[in-house]
């Protein structure tokens, strides 16, 4: 195996992790993968603090540099392996609103609803509800935006709608039904068939991976 | 007056509105100011979702752009006015790294726990308390960050402490008492001193400015 320079660590069933992962390998860049044992508490030990002081999957080190939140950590890839940041400035500064707008519109009500369905989290029904009209509410407005192009923020594929990918990827596991958002359906399509593309759990399992 | 060539739509008493007049006003740059009636729904109006198509306040005209999303705003500010973007490498990626947190972790639990203390948004106490614990959890890293270095990503302002300062600014409003997290009240003091610094209603009126 070629020595990789990055190491990924998360968990193969996180939304933000798997950002990161589908990120590198539509790159083409191998990497190793550590398995982060949230149900035992290793993201609150001072090994992993280390490397991400938020205590939160995923973290990625790449040489020297400890990166973590997985949108900056989209931009910084972006960057270094010149990918999937826009091709103009007008593309790269929408790629970014789309980078915020999920971290605040989409992923939260996407990912507690279906953490809520795996068991993963509690919440009382009214809170419970607020979540998935917040979900909704997302996938509404990804819906109407991909009507009008075939990725978020034109033509092309982008960091933007690699985000967006790691949190609709699972929706369904939280109830959403993406029949009901037919362009949101189409897109996932046309992620799913990019070069390199690999499903969350055919790309990072359950333990590390050299 | 001079001609300015920023012109930002917003709200006076909104934290991601005030976090991009911060950072127009800490880097020197007159704007032009347009209050947008959220009461009135003057954001779901089709004048409004052509510079914004996410209906949300802020927005920032600049010349030809029409840029949205108050943290891909403070990146793009960053770079075209080449200020507090961070130093070097690894404090710009920090910066990042804090701008999504901020975005994820400080915000939604304090301008929601605000938002219904001011009466704008109705809420199950169940969910006022998830919103509340959310805040707090938010400060309580902040100050902890906060306790090792004068500003958020190193010695210096970046725009990570705009963002997280918008938040803090109107924390207050929703009961959270700064002097609990006191290296978080020692930052705010040192943010209010930077020059060119100006509160929300010092900076913003609520109705248009020129």
């Amino acid at each position: 195996m070629p020595q990789s320079s990055f190491t990924l660590y998360g968990v193969a069933i996180s939304g933000p992790t798997y950002k990161v992962a589908l990120m590198l390998t539509l790159c083409g860049e191998p990497f190793a993968y550590r398995h982060v044992d949230l149900f035992k508490g290793a993201h609150k030990q001072p090994e992993f603090l280390a490397i991400n002081r938020y205590g939160q999957v995923p973290a990625l080190v790449h040489g020297e540099l400890r990166l973590c939140q997985s949108g900056a950590i989209l931009q910084y890839l972006s960057e270094v392996l010149g990918k999937f940041a826009g091709a103009d400035t007008l593309t790269r500064q929408r790629t970014r609103e789309w980078l915020f707008w999920e971290a605040d519109r989409l992923s939260p009500g996407i990912n507690r609803t279906r953490a809520i369905a795996r068991g993963f989290l509690e919440a009382d029904p009214a809170t419970a509800k607020v979540y998935r009209e917040a979900g909704e509410a997302g996938l509404k407005v990804l819906d109407e935006s991909l009507a009008a192009s075939n990725f978020i923020a034109g033509a092309m594929p982008t960091i933007g709608d690699i985000a967006c990918y790691g949190a609709i990827v699972f929706a369904e596991e939280g109830g959403f039904r993406l029949a009901d958002w037919p362009h949101v359906k189409a897109w996932a399509g046309r992620m799913a068939a990019l070069p390199g593309f690999k499903a969350p759990l055919d790309l990072l399992p359950m333990n590390d991976m050299r």
